[in-house]
């Protein structure tokens, strides 16, 4: 019989997809110009013209035996050094090749480095709002996720609540900062203090707490934000990153982790996520991926339509009377439904109305553990948000 | 604390790495003139000329943000189209685009196809000589591999074995033809034998019983062989190839799962293989090289050297005296140690002494549980056997 765990969970599609689909419904009845779609987070600016050389130049020129053969286990050694030296220059860490291990985009990244930290009955604590895939990540570890619920007021990490969490149990904290939905950014004040809490705890239960650090907008900042990077805090850390969002290849599946030297047992991580590959049939990303990624290591796409589409956005809709917390980077951004004070809405109803009757398409925070709140998604034209205004203003007033 | 299970496996080397790591070894020290390495899979003829011309087109002239934006999560519709077409026109199938899974090569196809069809605690059985991944593969799904022992004489189906170790807790059957490590093809008579046992026993026991067939030898069988299709026999099968062998393709993780229409739950199962990435941290293989893949689908590389270097070495060792069940495609085949009758001798030790007087590099079937045999992999230069057989006659007299 097939499998009723993963059957069961067929046919149910994520509140996402749905508000995904009706904005596709929508565009193919009343045509596109009657849809303003803010649900994706599909990066809206090309990949760097020096990515595209670089494919053409390696499959031009090398041994196609040698391009298209099998990877080491454990990735290409010039893309893991690469990697590393990037980081060191870049961050201050001393990361070597050994402590990289490519991936299939963040997703591989995270379900390694959770693997290689946890074992069966584990907690792993993570903080909303938060991605919700965060779920089978780590229930397909055999750990249990638990999510810190949000400060509203600023979208850091609520640490009264966390603290209250924090147990024994806890094998691994998972962060995500540049934060998709929020489109804040964690402070070195917020960092710190967390890896204060991590390292007391960590003596208390005698144990480590590893700190997992989902980082695949940490390319889109905004001008003048403070952003550091967690691994410089924190000894028992893995930084797991994706190129998906800063050079725009979402499809082409490649990122990395990254295991702090200073962590417990790092020697044997990387050489764990080895093994892990052979259990969920991952295994390396596609060889001429790597090899292109080493070619254009420190670029990035040209990002700053994301920032001039974050100002217009949080101008216009504070000036209407939405309640927003300044996004600092990413292509998200978190307001609360309109309401009286404090109140909290449903922003489900809220998002389906504003669907329906403006076309305009957002995303409930339920999903991301924040109700009374909705995402925008701005990888999108300026022009777009533009024409949008006027809606954002009418359901204001829904 | 670092996952137990994961870090008991780290620094236990295979015995094919092994003998692998002693081959460079030996190079580096004598000249790779003293080395005849005959242990490893990997293509020795480049990706036709035709894939080149497509990545570099497909590259060149697609619009980037397109090209490298993310794949449906269940793959690229005109790639999934485009092989069940391939797959109909050639072995009269009838799949949809909905029945194809692309995945990141075999391993993918393989570690998806099975968490589809079992559930925890569920046994699979497979046939030895076996390919050692089968082990992580199974258990990763939380079910238990059991392998059916070899018939030394045809490395066919042992169906006496079979019918023993065949219980009402076996949820799948995998099978691996053509055949790494023997070099053999299931016969129309082997399939056909198989399907009529698992068809009497699932209405036996009154549950389906899965065949997951491991194809990514298919295109490479030798003339006159028959070689069915073995998804053509049975309905309750899910076909699982990788471009890696026949288009010369293993670093770049290219594969996919195809369900039989007419399997119980066919709708179901591509969805749920969807549902098992998010849980593994899997997702789609690169958008490019599904892309790349359409514009290939029924080439192959020149794949001719294969069958001259089968037909050498064959003629070459039987006429020296060594016992060969002879192979029908894939580049390996599973001679007997050199031994009195029908004893088996231990091939671990007869494999170490060769290499390390000779230079002459084989693997023991001791890890494909097949003891007092050893596998050469022929994807090497014709060259290299004509000088390699001197050195096999030596070792018949160890």
């Amino acid at each position: 019989m097939i499998s009723e765990f993963y059957k069961e969970m067929t046919g149910k599609e994520s509140v996402i997809r749905q508000f995904f689909d009706f904005a596709r419904a929508r565009a193919a009845e009343k045509g596109p110009e009657s849809v303003f779609n803010f649900s994706i987070g599909n990066p809206s600016v090309p990949a760097p013209e020096s990515f595209k050389k670089a494919l053409i130049d390696i499959v031009e020129n090398t041994d196609p035996v040698v391009l298209h053969g099998y990877s080491p286990t454990l990735g290409q050694n010039t893309t893991k050094a690469c990697i590393a030296d990037s980081l060191n220059r870049r961050f201050g860490m001393n990361y070597k090749a050994e402590h990289i291990f490519p991936t299939s985009g963040a997703a591989g990244a995270l379900s390694h480095a959770l693997r290689c930290v946890v074992n069966e009955g584990d907690t792993v604590l993570s903080f909303a709002p938060y991605f919700p895939e965060y779920v089978p990540y780590v229930e397909g570890t055999g750990a249990h996720l638990k999510v810190v619920p949000a400060d509203y007021d600023t979208f850091q990490i609520n640490f009264e609540k966390f603290k209250e969490m924090l147990d024994e149990n806890v094998a691994a904290v998972l962060i995500n900062s540049p934060n998709n939905p929020s489109g804040i950014v964690y402070t070195t004040a917020t960092i710190q203090k967390l890896a204060d809490i991590l390292n007391q705890k960590q003596s208390e239960y005698g144990h480590e707490i590893f700190l997992i650090t989902d980082e695949p907008y940490r390319e889109i900042v905004f001008e003048g934000v403070d952003s550091p990077f967690p691994s410089k805090f924190y000894d028992n850390s893995i930084c797991c990153y994706s190129f998906s969002k800063s050079i725009s290849l979402p499809g082409e599946r490649i990122g990395y982790m990254a295991v702090n030297p200073a962590a417990k047992d790092a020697e044997y991580i990387v050489p764990m996520a080895g093994q892990i590959s052979r259990f969920t049939g991952h295994n390396c990303p596609t060889a001429l991926m790597q090899l292109a990624i080493e070619r254009v290591i420190d670029e990035t796409s040209d990002l700053s339509i994301y920032e001039r589409n974050a100002k217009l956005l949080y101008e216009e809709l504070t000036r209407i009377g939405y309640h927003i917390v300044k996004p600092m980077g990413t292509f998200y951004m978190m307001p609360k439904v309109p309401s009286e004070g404090s109140e909290l809405r449903d922003a489900n109803e809220w998002c389906w109305k504003a669907a329906k009757e403006l076309g305009l398409i957002t995303v409930p925070g339920d999903s991301f553990l924040c109700p009374g709140h909705f995402r925008i998604s701005y990888c999108v034209p300026t022009e777009m948000i533009e024409k949008a205004i006027p809606l954002f203003e009418k359901a204001f007033n829904f």
